[in-house]
């Protein structure tokens, strides 16, 4: 790795260079199982072995590559680990990391079609075909009044739909003067916390997001959101967004959309519905069941980058009517104007997002889609769902432990029945054990272990070791 | 690439496979001088390429490979030819592409301190180090009360900081509540359009965005700003914020920070400072004169993937004060706590940002800093000032063509002397032979074609051919 004029690479420097870092991510997929999943750092402790100043000559690859390995590898929880089983999966495969590296290499900006029209047409055209992957609604394929989008996730695809939906209540009078008049927003209690982060970025207000109860498997109760609705138009406020989740972050909860879109219909309200996590598993024919509903939904978004070998970043966002996006988003500078644009033949995604620039992720999830096929992609959805049924039974076998709630995909909540201290002992010792990370959540008020299972390279002898070192831990730590 | 299971790749081969990948990129940068700068297809050529359906079995990465070529090439408008001159420079790098490729082989989210600790502690080192070399305040730095975070662009950069404004202007109410009073902000006429977006977004209104009158070199009147405050004031409305510009998309304007930020602190405003392309030029002392004032600064932001070799997406924000950046973007969710949170020793940088989950950019940063040392980057900064400035001479020199702005920097701002019509049509038949790409502005009203010079690959020899493709083009075009 020499030096031409400032030091850049040449293309066969880049040549050598980019196989010894291929290699370095082939071995760190070789040996991730043998580290600590959760790290065990404390604050502070990787900036101690970093230099307090910037290098002022240029190092060598093979330096920063050891780096690698003794300053940042100590300091990685590993999300790809097949024993992470913590928060959500975020898996990422071999053709997702190789097609964002086309991505980095090519460098182009989508902003708008005509500075890189490959760029905004392949990311049309996948979308489109995961409509049809997915056994989505016709309404959100390109071809019709809607169309899809990649975002970075589904925190940003809530806050535009949040914003069209402020705007279609308004006549798009917010986004010119401001709000000015109390809107109303509604979402379960279990719905995740970006709802209501986007209801203050929004200017909505926080407040102004009414939190539905839900019902005993932790859906949203129409009847409830009904009645807050109705509470909200008699105080002379506008309600205008309802935000449903198919598969909480919290139990894998799932609202009822098709009577959640009935009253959305009813009163005119906006409505997004979050899969992040659970809407991959549409891909299979006899899980379509959880998006029973959908064709009344204003916009839509799932998360590749969840449970669909994806790399962070990639959200899907489809939305009924991309004029009312459009038209809430769109700003036209000089400095961009373009015939292409001027010709309305074209998608300029900058429009259908919160940034300007934007990169070139199409291409992940067309290498991933090409290297798996649709049918393997069902495979990988189906290995978890059945791991973690399997899982769910080993549960409800041992005396110990309970299920805290229902386990329609690849999450099972369970608790040990010694109560919150047990379970907290219990999550920590497992943690810190290094073997496998697990995280908590709460339900109905009692601390609630998590087992997502859904890692690219998580089998069955993962998820059994796993219930094994849980069933130690927990005669170990409920004595 | 055969298939395991459901079809993922083992270690061995995506070690082959990235070697390919690898290989295929080195192959484009070696090329990239060949292809059309602008890409000449039409709309919907791309889609026309492309089946219609998804494969249902898996694909070869070696057709993928082909159909890079064959179809997405085409239609690719290369930003990284070194006869890119359009826009802005997105310019990546050799180690900046494989710092990224790391960055999705670790596959984590740093969404918090504890679900990848040397995400977080990388990301602040690095952001410390900018700090030190570009010379910015002492106070964006980490040890202090502010502290930098990378965000995708500046326009989300922006959009953060003026809700955290609008939040410190409204004592956090606005959050909570809802936006109920007109609150007022400022950015010159020249300023970045995302600033308008961003005004619409947070429910502040983009008509409540006053555009400020600018000077003879496109800076803003401070004159102009302090009666637009006044005016607002006496209506009863309450003004919060001020977007200046160092160095506008345009024709590189810089606002005067030392006099604005006067303006800022006596009626309490917060001040956001986008350097978004300048700000690299300050990695060379010579030119840290742009961020004159920019001590009086609440925030500011500049972007490494415009002209400091790291590709899209990194933006570098700062800010003064970060517990207002905090306290207007925080959610803690149950599922999210954790005992290095709650200690309250750790970053967290979900907090800083608008989205959830987050990637770890600042690993491409530290490759680049440590592949090209502090003063290689100066190197590369210096290079393409010098090349603009040389251009801007040969334009003097031409009795055809006139300057239209100062060229402090990289950015040459001209016109042909015979009119608007013969600049369009000049600029039409310069992109559409291929052989280089320019965009347009309008200053005065008068449209203005604009030379970019920052492109990695861009020598002395590829700016002189523009120029001398530019003279044919307007001989052939002036008659």
């Amino acid at each position: 790795m020499q030096a031409n004029t400032c030091g850049h690479m040449t293309p066969e420097q880049f040549r050598q260079c980019g196989h010894a870092v291929v290699d370095w991510i082939a071995r760190y997929m070789e040996n991730v199982e043998g580290f600590p999943v959760l790290s065990q750092v404390t604050p502070g402790e990787i900036r101690q072995h970093l230099p307090s100043s910037p290098p002022e000559q240029g190092e060598q690859l093979q330096t920063i590559l050891s780096d690698l390995d003794d300053v940042i590898l100590p300091g990685i929880t590993h999300w790809q680990s097949p024993n992470f089983f913590a928060y959500f999966p975020a898996n990422a495969s071999g053709p997702a990391i190789l097609g964002d590296l086309v991505s980095s290499g090519l460098g182009v900006q989508g902003m708008l079609w005509a500075t890189s029209p490959a760029c905004t047409e392949l990311e049309t055209h996948v979308l489109d075909w995961l409509v049809e992957m997915l056994g989505l609604p016709e309404k959100f394929k390109s071809t019709t009044r809607g169309g899809g989008v990649i975002q970075d996730t589904a925190s940003s695809a809530t806050l535009c739909a949040l914003v069209a939906a402020r705007e279609r209540a308004s006549d798009f009078h917010t986004n010119t003067r401001g709000v000015d008049r109390v809107f109303t927003a509604y979402a379960s209690t279990q719905a995740h916390s970006s709802m209501e982060k986007a209801a203050g970025i929004a200017g909505v207000g926080r407040d102004n997001l009414r939190l539905i109860d839900v019902d005993d498997a932790y859906a949203m109760r129409p009847t409830a959101l009904e009645a807050a609705i109705s509470r909200d138009l008699e105080a002379g406020h506008i309600p205008f967004f309802v935000g449903a989740t198919v598969g909480s972050t919290s139990s894998t909860a799932i609202d009822p959309l098709s009577r959640i879109g009935q009253i959305c219909r009813r009163h005119k309200l906006w409505l997004h519905v979050d899969a992040a996590h659970a809407g991959s598993a549409a891909l299979c024919p006899e899980y379509r069941w959880i998006h029973a509903g959908l064709e009344q939904a204003d916009s839509y978004c799932f998360n590749p980058h969840k449970w669909m070998l994806t790399n962070f970043d990639c959200d899907c966002l489809y939305v009924a009517e991309r004029a009312s996006l459009i038209n809430s988003l769109s700003v036209l500078p000089e400095y961009l104007r373009n015939k292409a644009t001027e010709s309305g033949a074209v998608i300029d995604y900058r429009d259908w997002q919160l940034p300007l620039g934007r990169r070139f992720r199409a291409l992940k999830l067309w290498f991933v889609i090409r290297h798996y096929g649709v049918s393997g992609l069902r495979q990988h959805i189906r290995e978890h769902v059945s791991l973690a049924q399997e899982f769910a039974g080993w549960v409800e076998a041992d005396d110990q432990f309970v299920l805290a709630a229902p386990v329609p995909l690849n999450l099972v909540c369970f608790r040990h029945v010694a109560g919150d201290e047990v379970n907290q002992r219990l999550l920590e010792a497992l943690n810190s054990s290094g073997r496998l990370f697990l995280t908590h959540t709460k339900l109905d008020q009692r601390i609630v272990l998590r087992m997502a299972i859904g890692g690219a390279y998580t089998e069955r002898r993962h998820v059994q070791r796993a219930w094994e070192y849980i069933q130690q831990a927990a005669r170990a730590n409920s004595a």
